[in-house]
């Protein structure tokens, strides 16, 4: 049994604490911390936590506690990461590591040098449909690999405070689908060029962002790689992938909530997709908790390393630039 | 919160102890009993419950338990109902309540006298497909009820020990969409006419039962309805529902593992339906224990009730003379 | 090139007539006959027809016509069989022959004695998806044939003088399905049983006829059919059909006139099915015409021949005892 | 009746003879040339066409023929459009135009002056799916579009004899997408980017040319669009499109030859898209004959008029020294 602690009960941090109690074998979920006590203390009753903390330090002294999930805010992670290391303790940390490189470099060092394992939370990897995916890709189901589509649409906007720390659409919301891309093309990418506009939020104007975008990218092993995004489909939440090859085509669609049908005079329903990610990746928080649980005790890299959040990143800072300068940009620029 | 224990841990035991432990808010796992000692421990220490006997006597004599979930074998059914009743425990009893007439109602008698609740665990009722299509039709989407087709195959057959005390098809097998047609109906079948064949294991036909089948029936409220079953799709667990009516139709399809699409030369391929009834219905399975304890905890007479799980059995008992009989049979011939 | 005349200028006449003249490699539209001139008239017009007539013998009477297809009304078909099988023209008929056996066999005895070829109008066969589940039975894709399921639900009722004529819907509409039964199983029924009500035309009761309906059948060869009929779906037409067996199952969906997908806040949204049988269809009546120009320039024997006429007739008869007499009535009652 | 001459008497030629010749209400084929003397007897002969000849010209002089359809190769179509439009028929004109705007312009100006109805043929306008899509743009049922996506590839490369004279992909096959985009956003782009590579045919590269593209686009009116193509989809023609807007998403997938489902064993199977532009524009082709026709009958604009054909050329140009030159190039560089 791994004991494990989760520092940051906030959304997030709780689905991943009832994962640790109820969903993944293997798993004891040791303590939780909290900068509000109240949550703690709640996600602590209701999951039979021993311990429950205001201070995270407090788990990371605990020599019982072996590994912590990272929940908390984007602005403490790097902090929170080198200390975890520093302590020996084997670290599951929500995307992204930082927004800042040098802070990224900073914790993937310290994970490095402390020899622990690290798992950062790119949980659509996970996600049944999308990991179908990538084993047809895997197994050569499409051939050779040219071209990648990604559509990612959220069903509403974040608040707009929200907006102002977030880094930006290609930061916060495209790190996902860029992480997809690596994922799904075993490839880094040469190259990235965007186009957007803020048709949703005009205030993300001001901010220098958008809310609309299409990303198109080279990667360096020749695929040609497309996303568009948006921060409102008003049909629910939109997560579409497509790896195109020599030999076919792998694709994921919606998932939606139930299988009905309804035809009638006025034409052919059934339902929309899943809401939001809380209940379209549902099964990918288990399974990725699982997979993390599962590396540390069997003293296996986790397939989802401390690179993953590096480059996601790196992507998303050369994303960013193309959108300012209105030109492709490349990653060499960046990293 | 109420405190429930479950009576029977084998794998539909564990699946409901597992559901009331983590995922049915109100609910409190206070105690599990199995005739296997070890069983029962098992499930003890997975869940956190308090007490484990192999005497299920011990948890009815428990004045802090206030509900049961049975799920010992069909055989016990009625006895610890009428004990748990007699003990003023509120009861979820797993269908079939019995094959006998006389044992339902004399199970049903006991719930009535004792004023407890009584839930039979018609668990597909709570399929997230299948009720939203019994609230299209409630909410008059289809207009009034024509017709009903029902598709029901199982992945692969019973062991021939399990068929040998089955009671057939029709009681093990169909009682889910007999229940399923009243479920969407809202009517009592009136006339119930059988064609059916040994196909899968030929063995039954030695029983007198069949394992392929087609079911029709008039209801008293008009709508025609036909179901066809088998005990193997080669291809999973098939299980498929329509309501056609004077405005439309509304129908549940299979519900898939993934949502992946495969296009190459040979064609255009996605994944097969989930396998069996613990993949297809584990949902439904939360749905209906929650249900369960909601209606407790609200003092409500919980949605389905002992008269479905008496219903059900009697058009089985009409579907199996119809059989033997190769003729229409009145349900009005059996009860 | 086969001169081909067209006997009955109404709607399928005008249909098989457009086809035979633009879309039937090896047909020459010869001549056209209608009781209507100016029908006759019109249809030779539009299509560049030599001749055009009030009166059907004067086509048969044409010693460079060798064929005709007869698509004048169901009551006129036994007796211009008979005098085109003894002028010696191959037949193409619309489906029934007749409502009466005896008429029927006296037609098929005149075809047989002037050894012409002679086609039955089933043009579902020709359907392109009801075609290709035909070839996965007989390739064996589904393994045995279990079971037959098919739902024909016409868009509107005809009118209420067309009914009276029409046999009951039996013989006028489900006939369709019967030869469907036949088409897939490769074998003849040996029971049927219905059950059936007036939900639509209340007036049919009188008639002793219904307009919804289930059929359900044994087969010789051991197959389990069910078939659901309407006379008003409210979507459209609703054609499908599917065959069940020992390695899977083939079924055929509707056809939509186009493949949008609107997704909004109210839903996922598609086209209804193609309206009717005119729009469905279409293909299937081009290619069932290509099949007998084909079979009577290769001189091969028609692939739908007479007897699917007679024995699809005899289910509908069949199906008719059953439902007056609320009882499976084999099919050695009828013939 | 509008008497109408095809000219040029190759695959579309032949597609659009036999269209006019019978399946368009109010045309009335009255010619046909062909280079190839042969060609033109053929068709003429299979499509009771009175006039068959290898000049062009010997139409254009026949006052009795009001409108020709050129189909002849596309170096020809601007010379054959300034006389036709001499000659004061109404023309319809396969696309493209030319792929040099100084012919382009210099036909289209011919066109003014003589005052005739030009329709270019982008067929694609005319699929029942797409059509459809456009309609739900424009009557407001996705509300402001924002992303336009279109996937568009072709089940297998040209000669490379027709690749080099076709002017790269752009011109030749994107040309419908950017045709596509302009019919969907009711917009102008007003910068294009591409990215591209050879991953079918290696020798387009020695061309400058690429067969595996993705291009971006802002319109504008502020949508932005991606367009990505193959020369080669294993699994048959891919052609999809996609409107995002402020109110949901409408778009179009693949027909299919057939509706079959099988399921076995190895997964749930359909059949590929139909295969190829002649059997999936099928439709499209006899629609776009029959608004042509109508728009001269009834001395109406065509909906599709040499603007079209214009815009469509300079977006290809733009995208071709997008490709070149690696940069976003505007429209406003080209035209």
């Amino acid at each position: 049994m791994l004991n494990i602690a989760v520092i940051g009960c906030g959304r997030i941090g709780r689905i991943h604490a009832e994962n640790l109690a109820t969903r993944v074998p293997g798993a004891r979920l040791a303590g939780v911390a909290d900068i509000a006590a109240a949550s703690a203390k709640e996600v602590a009753a209701q999951f039979h936590v021993p311990k429950a903390t205001v201070d995270y330090r407090e788990l990371l002294a605990d020599r019982a506690i072996e590994a912590v999930a990272i929940c908390s805010s984007t602005d403490t992670h790097s902090q929170i990461i080198q200390e975890a290391a520093a302590a020996g303790k084997h670290i599951f940390c929500e995307k992204p590591i930082d927004y800042d490189l040098a802070r990224i470099h900073a914790s993937l060092s310290a994970v490095k040098k402390a020899g622990v394992k690290f798992q950062i939370g790119f949980n659509r990897r996970f996600d049944p449909s999308f990991a179908k995916v990538r084993e047809l890709v895997a197994t050569g189901a499409v051939g050779e690999p040219h071209i990648i589509r990604i559509t990612s649409r959220d069903p509403e906007p974040p608040d707009l405070d929200y907006i102002k720390v977030s880094g930006g659409i290609f930061l916060d919301m495209t790190i996902h689908d860029f992480d997809m891309v690596r994922f799904l093309s075993d490839s880094e990418a040469e190259e990235v060029y965007v186009i957007g506009d803020a048709k949703i939020v005009p205030a993300v104007r001001e901010l220098g962002y958008v809310d609309t975008a299409i990303v198109t990218m080279r990667l360096i092993n020749g695929v040609l790689a497309t996303i568009d995004n948006s921060f409102k489909a008003d049909y629910g939440y939109d997560q579409r992938i497509e790896v195109f090859g020599s030999k076919g085509s792998a694709s994921a669609g919606n998932r939606k909530p139930d299988e009905h049908l309804l035809m009638d005079a006025a034409g052919v329903h059934e339902a929309k997709p899943l809401y939001f990610f809380l209940e379209r990746y549902a099964e990918a928080y288990v399974l990725e908790m699982r997979a993390f649980v599962d590396a540390v005790l069997k003293n296996q890299t986790p397939s989802v390393s401390g690179n993953e959040g590096l480059q996601a990143v790196v992507m998303g800072l050369a994303a960013t630039r193309s959108l300012r300068e209105r030109r492709p940009v490349k990653l060499s620029e960046i990293a």
